[in-house]
């Protein structure tokens, strides 16, 4: 079976595959500081090379900002069109956290180590080692002539680490050559290597600043207290209002359109590592709290949220000041799941809290920015694939997983290409990812490109019927 | 009538005694700015140097700071002791607030200028003008020949406007020599012209600080948001118990002892010039708000406060950061009224505070300072004696008068000399105290020492009996 001839490369190449990451993750790609300009186009043209040394046709795409490595197994003919067959893209970025403070890396960060089976670098997982593997794995089939069954566009941007700007942009330009029947992202992680998991849920996000307003100005709190409401008192009340003693959030109409969990869902879920107790040290919080009737990866994951991220108000020094406060603000976020529509919650939301003002003061609502939560049917084709190859890769039944953050670029991708965003994360939970000792386990790495090997395949057949 | 000469004395010298009040105003006497050290000196010489003229004898108490000025109509004995009679003392301050902002001044501050029947200056109402009313009254008893009824000792201290730091250790240190009958204090106001008043009622001050502990770090609101209580909204939900919706302050205990307004006080407070509406709109509030069953005079100087004077928790910048603040902290002051112990309330409301914080996070409290509340017997003896004086001087009923406020100085002579502290302001709600264009009107300047003239043979009648 020709499949053999991929896997074998890939097993004989382990060495060969270790050194291409070691030298990958040397280049320090610190999009955030403009004093690695210069690495970042290295990095960029280090990459556009190995993707063309391996067969695919690369380029960088500039942009006002890092440039964008797009590389194909796509042969375009003249007449601009491509071949009839499945055609998938991989996103990946080849920019780094910053490696502050580096008195805590026990390696140089850019000096990348192998240490108990792991290979410490920045950006090793985060996220260079990642889609390496996925590059890897095309590399097994355009090496050993395996044809593959489907075409692979790898889209590797330099600015994911500082918000992606220009992304949306060069997504919308490529729009025709980017169109494609999903999309892969190797981005976020597993609960564990036994553990593989493809991700088919993320929260969204609607924010929303609350500004309440009394006095003109700071009031002597002798000569006026009392006959004047204070305005952090009315915050107070005014949020301590939005949820109820049971973790309900109970502005009306907050919950329309969640999807209930299902029995397979729960099921899953169930199966994940999972000790309350654990997080609960890990947070140094005297208890945990959270919506009740739902386990607390549930209520991360699962559940939306009314979140205070900030509170202003009056005299913050030190010691004590006698005012009353001319206004009190707080800045809020709503992580919103599958089934809620940002804006809609965030209407509901400002309805709410304008109703339950007091009238001795003025509240102000701001309203920030959205994103969308995002859900792939983990019942659907491109799921079963997905797991059907996990399986294979990992030799274990992989599990299905929600995440409770948010991937702006995922809904970027999915509503400027209008399809399926796979989420299959290679990340342990140990990685360190934006801290001191990032690493790659060097295991995990090998089973990628496998899990890569086998994907397309799986995949290509998803799309048929 | 030999009380006759003192008032022709005060009528015929309003020019003098105006140009007094110009030469003492013109000294820049900023206690703040140590720039005017030199002119702190040169005032307080100053008036040493004017109390010998007209007669007392007079010196200077040095102190880390600024100097005390003592004055006194006392002959001591080469025996130590005084002679046996009434004695009281009036304290006041020479130093005055920072005059900045310049522009908003239409003439120099320290330029006195004349101008619709009133002084403009820095400190010409604060405090200057008030204590010279009562230093033009003992000069026109020891001028005129006229036999004063009782001793008078002035302390006139220089750092009134920066907390009066060393002011407490002075009194402890000359007790003896400022044992006396009853203090009397002119630095506080009068509602109008029409409206002469005792004040006879201060509220004090206890001063906490919550901080409520949740995650041992900020977290990320979606990978946690959920499952983990948020320590800005415990703490909201917290301060949110604390008053209900008719305005009471629900701390068990924390209206114990305060005394209920008598029908006397109330017909008082019903004679005082009052608008509810004038204030909310010098307020800019879109209404007032109180506790219920008591008139906006009533709830801002004779019932208790739980002000939130700042909060603090999380991200306060631009936009948005989407954590779950590790920590939120409220700074709060307690105003309190006669019949309240500042130490046992605040133990209430730790107790309280306590009891009501959810086990998900950590509360903890920080007692800040205290200001006892102040009050004397609107129907006792010194009182009555201050009542009839004002009606002689002013021509017209006098009111008594609560303040919402708290003047330390108050606590500090109450304790230490253990006398009634008579509040007898001579300032009008528009002399800007501590703003640009401070004033004092000339009239209220002349009748304050009409005022001073009068009062001390009725306090000296007061002390008989």
């Amino acid at each position: 079976m020709k499949a053999n001839a991929v896997l074998d490369y890939l097993k004989a190449c382990r060495k060969k595959h270790l050194d291409t990451l070691i030298r990958y993750a040397s280049f320090p790609s610190i999009s955030a500081q403009s004093s690695h300009a210069g690495d970042m186009r290295a990095c960029s043209d280090w990459l556009r090379n190995h993707c063309e040394s391996i067969g695919l046709s690369a380029r960088l795409v500039e942009t006002p900002g890092h440039p964008v490595v797009m590389a194909t197994t796509r042969r375009i003919s003249r007449s601009g069109s491509a071949k009839d067959r499945p055609h998938f893209v991989l996103y990946g970025h080849y920019d780094v956290q910053p490696p502050e403070p580096l008195e805590l890396w026990k390696s140089d960060p850019f000096k990348p180590t192998v240490r108990q089976g792991a290979l410490f670098a920045r950006g090793a997982s985060d996220n260079k080692g990642q889609h390496l593997a996925h590059l890897n794995a095309i590399e097994a089939y355009l090496r050993t002539g395996t044809p593959l069954p489907c075409d692979v566009t790898f889209l590797i941007e330099g600015e994911e680490e500082v918000g992606s700007d220009h992304l949306p942009k060069v997504v919308r330009k490529h729009r025709r050559e980017l169109a494609c029947d999903a999309m892969v992202i190797s981005d976020t992680g597993m609960p564990s290597r036994e553990c593989p998991a493809l991700t088919y849920s993320l929260r969204g996000l609607a924010a929303l600043e609350i500004h309440v307003q009394g006095p003109d100005r700071d009031l002597h709190s002798g000569l006026y207290g009392g006959a004047v409401n204070n305005p952090a008192m009315a915050l107070a009340q005014v949020l301590a209002q939005v949820r109820d003693a049971r973790g309900r959030i109970v502005i009306p109409g907050f919950y329309d359109g969640v999807r209930p969990l299902t029995a397979v869902e729960r099921g899953h879920a169930r199966r994940l590592p999972h000790s309350p107790e654990a997080i609960r040290k890990m947070l140094g919080v005297p208890a945990l709290f959270g919506e009740q009737g739902y386990t607390e990866y549930e209520q991360r994951t699962a559940r939306p949220t009314f979140e205070i991220n900030g509170l202003t108000s009056g005299y913050q020094g030190e010691g004590s000041k006698t005012i009353i406060p001319s206004w009190a603000s707080a800045k809020i976020t709503m992580r919103l799941v599958p089934g809620q529509n940002p804006a809609k919650i965030k209407e509901a939301a400002c309805r709410y809290l304008q109703s339950i003002c007091p009238p001795s003061v003025r509240l102000t609502l701001k309203k920030g920015h959205d994103g969308e939560p995002y859900w792939v049917d983990p019942t659907g084709p491109t799921s079963a694939a997905c797991l059907r190859a996990l399986e294979k890769a990992f030799g274990k039944p992989p599990v299905l997983l929600r995440e409770g953050g948010s991937i702006p670029i995922v809904n970027t991708f999915s509503r400027e290409l209008g399809v399926d965003v796979l989420l299959l994360g290679l990340a342990l939970p140990d990685d360190n990812l934006h801290s001191p000792n990032e690493k790659f386990d060097l295991e995990n790495y090998y089973r990628g490109s496998v899990l890569s090997a086998e994907l397309w395949p799986e995949l290509a057949i998803s799309t048929k019927g």
